[in-house]
């Protein structure tokens, strides 16, 4: 039984592994596919993984993705020799949380004008600041990261509308609406979060209708993937004045081009693709991988977070 | 029966009072002084107050300061007066209280750094972010300011010690120091915030020994007073990365001089006293005032947000 991780997790995981699963061949390899052809079980970022990598690792069963999007994996090859997947949907929890409050509360509470004027070394007090308490939240993908905005945002008095596919209840949202009907809801928030993996229902969903719905004082949020809305709708809402600000983290391209209009406008920041990094991403990673390693080879293939490889997550 | 405002409400909120309390007689001034002699009530932000204004003011007998602080106060010629002072305590909970969450989320999640790299327009990814979920917060003070960023810090998981006089439990405090015994407790804790007034006790509590027992990667926070610690210390324990990073929103001196280290250093936020600013501030001011002057006019003198002007607070 054979193990390749295509990243290095720190020497002291390592040996942890190797100490609780004794019966297994692990190897530890960076952009190194050599020993493809005889891995049972591939743990990748999933961005490293084409359809004939796949052709060529004749023994695989199982692709762990550390990550939450699967977008980037050679879907066809992967279904049509039935592999299973599974994510660490979950971990991006709490250091999404923390960037989304943190960009969030840094908005209301005017933290670029003030490192603004340290800059100028100017002591200048008229500092029009606002509160996070009292406002309407709509999040997009109300699931684990999008309900844990969702409670960090009950917490500060924000009410949460959160909007998913079928518009049934989720956790830490004070009302839902369905995808269908998110215009309905648009223009009660005052911001608006997406954390949205890429899906075909996902990509493109917003368009300058729903921007010209919000309201002129929202601040927009892009934290899950950059094909919600393209990069012209946004610019043209922004410059339109639809919406006051963007948070973003994800971009139709990326790296975003340096030449982009989005690096200079006003009230929009651009975080590349960031927000859930952490120093404790790969000790959490494999505080997922390692009890579904051990049903993996118990032969229970009920593994903690499978995806749907057909419907993408 | 008159009451004198030194700063003038929005012209909605004026009408409001007066047709609230059509016996009284309201004057909405600022830096004018020609209606002292009558007033009965002074509402002030309490920086605009001197010994000959109380000698001045015949009639008086309450003032509601605007504010949280009274230092700015004459208090022997108010004590010698008998005049009741009430304050606004609590109103600046929920604005300082996402204040500090945002400076010290900002931090952990590279807000500065992700401002930086846009400015320069470099998608560089390299940005290593930490969370605060699972750290620990001293909070010296914790009154209703101090509740509040308790109770917020525990929602982000976050273990929180308080740390008053007496050492008597405090809302939102998972454990409890007396200000004798903060030595103990400067060890633990990640991040080490202040929101206390200044009074005899707070005036230097903190000197160089309580740097030194701080956490080398530790966040000191300064948004009470700015006599807590003297300048050279915070500076010196900086220099010497006894702490690694400082968020100030006070200052021995206000306004900051221009020729101030602080300033300039790396690792320091300055914030030019407007943590507890926003847009909904006098607004709050009269929700307190208004029961209040309807309780005065009653005879009832149990007025909420008594200050005992003795104590200073």
């Amino acid at each position: 039984m054979e193990v390749l991780f295509t990243f290095v997790p720190k020497e002291h995981q390592q040996e942890m592994l190797k100490e609780e699963f004794p019966e297994v061949e692990f190897h530890f390899t960076y952009h190194d596919k050599s020993r493809l052809s005889d891995a049972d079980v591939i743990v990748t970022y999933g961005e490293d993984l084409a359809a004939e990598d796949i052709e060529e690792a004749a023994n695989l069963k199982w692709i762990m993705v550390a990550s939450a999007g699967v977008e980037k994996m050679p879907h066809e090859a992967i279904l049509e020799k039935g592999i299973t997947v599974s994510n660490v949907r979950g971990i991006h929890k709490t250091p999404m949380a923390e960037s989304v409050l943190a960009h969030l509360l840094a908005i209301k509470r005017s933290l670029p004008a003030i490192y603004e004027r340290q800059q100028q070394k100017k002591w200048d007090r008229k500092i029009r600041s606002s509160e996070l308490a009292g406002s309407a939240a709509l999040i997009i993908g109300p699931g684990a990261i999008g309900g844990e905005i969702g409670r960090l945002l009950q917490a500060f008095g924000v009410s949460t509308i959160g909007c998913n596919r079928s518009g049934k209840q989720a956790d830490y949202m004070d009302e839902m609406v369905s995808f269908d009907n998110i215009l309905d809801a648009l223009p009660k928030a005052d911001t608006v979060i997406s954390v949205v993996p890429s899906t075909e229902e996902t990509r493109g969903m917003l368009g300058s209708a729903h921007f010209k719905a919000m309201k002129q004082d929202a601040i927009f949020m892009n934290f899950g993937r950059g094909d919600l809305v393209s990069d012209d709708v946004l610019v043209e809402a922004l410059k339109n004045e639809e919406v006051a600000y963007a948070v973003l983290d994800v971009f139709e391209q990326e790296p975003l081009p340096e030449d982009h209009p989005l690096w200079e406008m006003e009230n929009v920041v651009v975080s590349p693709h960031v927000s859930s990094h952490s120093g404790r991403y790969v000790e959490r990673a494999l505080e997922i991988f390692a009890p579904n390693l051990k049903k993996w080879l118990e032969n229970n293939s009920d593994l903690t977070n499978l995806v749907n490889m057909e419907k993408g997550y």
